[in-house]
């Protein structure tokens, strides 16, 4: 929902079709073959919705079914570890970059892989933060515990000497206070949802899928189950304008 | 695998085949109805294997989809709720019971139902701890943040007066230490994992189903994903003996 905030407030005329697969959030500590497979079979939804393009707004998703999902779809993906990794190179003064994700977007690499792309000589340190998602599901985002856990993630980053810290979750940008304030003033925050946004822009110019500027904006929300948790953190931190919310179900056979 | 261990130290000559759905956990943050229709699915698989009963090892799972179980499954099925809240009222002295667990489980009012309709006047009072399944994967067992989170968590119903705690949800075993940590000595602990063990050998011998004591034991153990980080908490915080590990395959197909 930080990347649909960051889509709205880029692109005010797109039709923008949110589907959060909730039934089986989080895919942070999951295995790359089922985020994989999770990340295909959502996305067949997004086809069968008419999607001209398709945002991975996903960090775990984007570092390990990126590509499955570019061989198998029909339109054009974005993902946000690109454009995060990006913006971090044009940030940094000393070359060191810190990267801080879920499990499985630190194990796969994918930040540093596109980081050494762009420049072969940058220092990287990375830390996976697991316990930094459900203290948002929580709603703890300006609390004293949070910060700790926060600190105590940070720490060793910031001793190595990192300027630059990439949020490597789209659930992050919502601590953006609490990890700035576990951080030296030197160290430059680079938000994955807000660059994904900007390379959305980008990548619609690029192959002349823009809406007409006449377009009426739009956001359709499904959810592959209820709701609760998830609407009251994203109306509230996000202070988004969420109307209805469909169910879609994905339907689970037993081999 | 609490409910595993205690199993093995009670009953040392059954066969157990252990499922883990960790491709879709954590359940507690879900719906009912997805819990549902996951813990129907995941129990197939366990008929499949022959089991003489099926143990619900899931507090979520058991407040939810026990009725929904007990009607489809062609064997007796037993969950961990009626064991725990069984021994909560053996235990309470003054009438007053606590009862943590995850959002789904609390939400339920699983363990309320089942207090009353063993002792009408209890008193009881309930607290979700959605931060402590992610705090116990992430190995912060015996440390100083996850006591100021159970401080947190608890000072309410300590406040309340509760005598008697109920740890509502099978990972809390794991951190019996901290939680005793958190409460005046006056207050009992009771174990969902252990009491379900025992309901369970109480089951086996009311419906004839022991296993012979000639048997030899045996575990074995399958996943639905990858089992990363589930095993190291396993092996370390249970010290359980745990060897080759199969992976099940529970099929999605969109709708």
């Amino acid at each position: 929902m930080t990347v649909v905030k960051s889509l709205r407030e880029l692109l005010p005329n797109e039709k923008i079709f949110y589907l959060g697969d909730t039934a089986r959030v989080p895919y942070g500590g999951k295995s790359a073959s089922t985020v994989e497979r999770y990340s295909l079979e959502v996305a067949d939804i997004l086809i069968a919705e008419n999607a001209k393009i398709v945002v991975v707004a996903c960090n775990t998703a984007s570092a390990v079914a990126l590509r499955k999902l570019e061989e198998h779809l029909p339109v054009p993906v974005i993902g946000v570890i690109r454009p995060g990794a990006r913006a971090a190179i044009g940030v940094t003064g000393n070359g060191h970059i810190g990267v801080i994700g879920t499990r499985a977007t630190i194990k796969s690499g994918a930040y540093e892989q596109e980081l050494r792309r762009l420049s072969p000589d940058i220092h990287i340190s990375v830390r996976p933060c697991p316990l930094l998602v459900p203290l948002i599901e929580e709603g703890w985002l300006d609390d004293e515990l949070t910060d700790r856990v926060i600190a105590r993630y940070l720490g060793p980053l910031v001793r190595e000497g990192i300027d630059t810290l990439v949020l490597g979750c789209t659930h992050y940008p919502l601590l953006v206070h609490a990890i700035s304030r576990a951080l030296p003033k030197t160290v430059s925050l680079v938000d994955s949802a807000r660059n994904c946004a900007t390379a959305v822009r980008e990548l619609l110019v690029q192959e002349q899928l823009s809406a007409p500027l006449a377009n009426s904006a739009g956001l359709e929300i499904a959810l592959t189950d209820a709701p609760d948790t998830f609407l009251g953190v994203a109306r509230r931190a996000l202070q988004l304008d969420i109307g209805d919310v469909q169910l879609r179900e994905v339907l689970h056979a037993v081999r």
